[in-house]
């Protein structure tokens, strides 16, 4: 099955292609055991939102391109599940808001770096940061800190989708604005950033960029009001009020 | 790590092991891709249940027990993950009710099933159905329908654990009393079974042995009181008030 025999108005496709694509990483040595299991987890929680971007999660996603526009050195970091779930909707946020996309895995290994680095080229990206690993988040273990000295470290605004709790706390000690996608408003990630977009990676990119394309010729002013108006409390709120709210159906 | 290195008082034990057990089931050849996924969204259901066992769940193991001491026939049902996460425990609770073992696969395939066998046996198990695959579950596609015609074709009580909704309906099409351990209340699979058990199987395969055990003197109609004031409706609701009512807290 490719991605392109699943009909767009199927009711599930987000869940079908999200499948897909996560088992075509695995083959392509670009998602691990870890990220099988991480993306089992995300399926529930967005089968307990109703597999919807909720306004609250629009609103995010809205203040993150804000940022995104705003910002002087914008970052958006890339691990296996991302590169394999969402390689070309990425590689557009990147053009349009003009950020650098960066390689960067819990569990680093150069084959996988490569891997996904291979599978972003093969995308249409051009310039990869992440593989030279000159730099460093300080508060982690060596393989866990190490970045790009010219990307994260000097990043002002990153984007962390599905990023994991210590590396999200320590980011944000570096005074990082952080924008993180996670479908749990429970972890520690979202409850760290700045801006918690608490949706699918598969809805939440693509829909940064047309937010950030809608908002290309907004004032500093306007782009101001939109970061200034956000409240990340609130989006986590109405997450976690959906999930309770939620109908329970069969997820198969 | 091996298990033995995870102290059994960790507050998050049996996640620990269930991740560990999971992950040497793929180096085995036992656990799949969809079953790393679908152990990914128990781990998000066993979160918000608060990963313990709820009063109505212990009610439902009690009530599978009386079932399994009261069958002719009882056959336990065991995928890849099943033995990758719970083989000596399957194997102990098939001894004390009498229930054989049969290995049954959504994605069969003659290595996976020996894999399993194999894997089964070196934990202790002597006779393993399921391979020879003469009998069959009327209304799936052929694949998914070949079981043993001296073991689940012929069972009156079986128990499934994390089986998907078709098959789960239709074993119940064929008249079986079917025990269902599951995560989430709102899957097919619980909602068909006689006795739905919303609990990790990791919890809750141990559970039923040790009320086996409590109850292998009970009498006839001791048991049967047993099976017949157990509410599957109600026991349902209760996981999903909990879930509904839970703490939201970080997963990692």
């Amino acid at each position: 099955m490719i991605d392109s025999e699943i009909p767009r108005d199927h009711p599930r496709y987000a869940s079908l292609v999200t499948r897909h694509r996560i088992e075509a990483g695995v083959e392509r040595g670009i998602t691990s055991k870890q990220g099988l299991i991480a993306q089992g987890r995300g399926e529930a929680f967005d089968y307990l939102l109703g597999e919807r971007t909720l306004p609250s999660a629009d609103a995010a996603a809205r203040a993150a391109a804000a940022h995104l526009l705003s910002a002087n050195r914008p970052v958006i970091s890339v691990n296996g599940n991302v590169a394999a779930l969402v390689p070309e909707e990425t590689i557009a946020l990147a053009g349009v808001v003009g950020a650098d996309l960066e390689v960067n895995l819990f569990n680093r290994t150069e084959e996988r770096m490569e891997a996904i680095a291979d599978h972003l080229h093969a995308h249409g990206a051009t310039e990869i940061k992440g593989l030279t690993g000159d730099g460093e988040i300080p508060g982690l273990a060596h393989a866990r800190g190490t970045v790009d000295a010219d990307g994260i470290e000097s990043a002002d605004v990153v984007v962390v989708p599905l990023e994991d709790g210590d590396r999200a706390e320590a980011l944000a000690a570096m005074g990082k604005t952080e924008i993180v996608i996670d479908l749990n408003p429970g972890s520690r990630s979202p409850r760290t950033a700045d801006v918690p977009i608490i949706d699918n990676v598969l809805r939440a990119v693509p829909n940064m960029t047309a937010h950030a394309r809608e908002l290309a010729d907004a004032s500093p002013a306007e782009l101001q009001a939109i970061r200034e108006t956000f409240d990340p409390e609130a989006t986590l709120a109405a997450a976690e009020r959906a999930i309770r709210e939620g109908e329970f159906a069969d997820e198969e």
